[in-house]
């Protein structure tokens, strides 16, 4: 954005009048597109106490209470990494999202990465204008009660990568 | 260790004495063996470029330049995320540790997670104790120039885990 007012504006007033703006409304920290934290990395796993046990007893983790999401077809538990979450998910109900996922990986496995954006519609019409498909055409509400929308996997060096609006 | 030390004394004082030597040496938040900060989610690429593109460009992320390291077999590149990186992977040299990821994972994908600690020894006895397998006898001086050790996957719900002391 800032490149293209540069390179088309030759009165230096201008210029810089269209950069005081631009900084002001789309500093690089804030701009709505642009991603900022890592919200969660998800491991899906076949038996929820157990990874519990492993993430409490032998690393020593903090570790939330389970919580069912139905409408998500996952129980959920968050292992608190103060910096981040891991988020575990074990399949809940027979049509879970997860389910083909475990079928492949019998030992569970990473299955995705959360990243935050400021406004989940930007981000979507900038990725999608990079090429990378969203696998929704519109942003739903995903398990945290927030607009997130997933990009395609094979467009994203193999990983299945959630946007969440902050 | 709290728990046990103030179950098996009776003297006030001689409690109070150990209880502050306690808090002192082994608080929750600064127990050795005990994770922290999840340092990197590690993502093997086939392209360092196209991947450095996307994160940059389709996610408007910050990324650094690339790093070769021959003596780990890879190039790397870390996508700045604020709270945690994204540590970019691609093979360098003829046994890249990451080549045969690649073979079964033609598009890239989640690699492996780094969760830090502040002693790497500590961190290996409480895994080994709970029957978690390290890959290597010893602690190694990884790609940061710090302790690492890599967990077992198998007994990590099929996440390759590695420790690095802070």
């Amino acid at each position: 954005m800032l490149r293209l007012i540069c390179t088309n504006l030759c009165s230096k007033n201008v210029y810089l009048k269209v950069l005081r703006y631009d900084i002001r409304n789309f500093s690089s920290s804030e701009h709505p597109s642009k991603i900022g934290a890592l919200n969660h990395v998800a491991v899906a796993v076949n038996n929820l106490q157990k990874a519990v046990d492993y993430y409490r007893e032998a690393l020593g983790a903090t570790v939330s209470e389970p919580q069912k999401l139905p409408e998500h077809g996952v129980t959920v538990v968050f292992v608190r990494l103060g910096n981040t979450n891991i988020e575990l998910l074990e399949p809940l109900g027979s049509s879970s999202p997860i389910s083909k996922f475990l079928e492949t990986n019998k030992s569970g496995g990473l299955h995705h990465i959360c990243l935050e954006v400021e406004n989940i519609n930007s981000a979507m019409q900038r990725a999608k204008s990079y090429g990378i498909r969203c696998l929704t055409e519109e942003p739903r509400i995903g398990a945290h009660g927030k607009p997130v929308v997933f990009l395609h996997p094979k467009d994203c060096n193999g990983v299945l990568t959630e946007l969440e609006q902050k």
